[in-house]
């Protein structure tokens, strides 16, 4: 497939794309230059062109984007037209924010199962979603079809946990462990690592004194 | 001062070596080489070298990096030697598990307070940590010194809350929010937004299908 060769930036930016298309549709804008877009995306114009070029264009001379059309796409090319089963692992705080956000349904991700070795929180709810024991998880991703797993545990655990989940043959992995997963490279893990980002803000405060 | 001119691409990696000497240190491993670290890091020796550079170097030709040394060194540039007092918007999910998240006090990031507008959860507690309304918040930051505020709250409020922070003197957003705050430059603002994430996973799940 094309998308192979986009660079990470590019990937990266799309989503935002996404989501500003959405809201403009949501605000039944119908169809917009790459200059407006730029200036409320605060990207320039000519990056959004050569953004949008990696995937055949999309854009009109004279006419600009339509925004259904590009929304739809774009969509598209996050596979956002799919439907994702996905689980957690870790019933904690985090795990019941992830599995909160109403939103990834409406996107096409759909939390199949929490997953805890905390024999208290087993057979608990979070959203009519059970949380199940670590003990059920190999057999429950064959079942299920699982794509995603978020793992939402501490470091400790999270490094066996990832490699029996490649077992299992989950190819990708959301890691909020403060750890780097050492996974076969036809696995995806994107790192969410939260105290990283805060110290990226500590720094700015710092440097900028 | 110098970090100034040090790129993004750069001070996005430095919580990483820290996070990698810390391991280290607690290891008890005194000195490393550059070829060790990048085998360990899975980035190449002369990455380090350069990145590390940029801060006047660290190593010693033929010993290698002091491990205590240069976690302690990084960990300056980072700000971690300071206390940051922190203030968390939103007590849901999200806004818990970062009250939660312990390792944040023994980098220097202290919670003060939690602030929301759902009556229901003003007057409950975190962590030890009051729940406040938000009709107080602007007094809160000024009597407690605040450095940094992290935003959990759904995009509808967020850029309100942030301009409102702004006024009040805070410089540094955590932001969760799935929304671009639009701050003066004199702002500096991390974003995490969850969904974009996971949207690149499922981008790259959908392109090598």
């Amino acid at each position: 497939m094309e998308e192979k060769s986009i660079s990470a930036a590019v990937i990266k930016r799309l989503p935002r794309y996404y989501r500003y298309l959405s809201d403009l549709q949501s605000e039944n804008v119908e169809r917009i230059s790459s200059d407006e877009l730029s200036k409320r995306m605060g990207v320039t114009a000519s990056q959004i062109r050569q953004d949008l070029n990696n995937f055949g264009g999309f854009g009109q001379q004279g006419y600009g984007y339509n925004v259904e059309y590009l929304r739809t796409e774009i969509g598209k090319i996050l596979g956002l037209d799919k439907v994702h089963n996905m689980v957690i692992i870790g019933g904690g705080n985090l795990g019941r924010a992830l599995a909160g956000y109403a939103n990834f349904e409406s996107r096409g991700f759909v939390v199949k199962g929490i997953f805890d070795s905390n024999p208290e929180l087993v057979g608990t709810k979070i959203r009519d979603i059970k949380i199940m024991s670590m003990g059920v998880l190999e057999t429950f991703l064959k079942e299920n079809d699982v794509a995603i797993v978020a793992l939402a545990i501490p470091r400790g655990d999270a490094v066996s946990v990832a490699k029996k989940l490649y077992d299992c043959g989950i190819r990708a992995i959301w890691n909020f462990a403060h750890v780097d997963l050492d996974l076969p490279s036809d696995a995806f893990v994107e790192n969410v690592h939260l105290s990283e980002s805060l110290m990226q803000l500590s720094y700015r405060l710092n440097s900028h004194k």
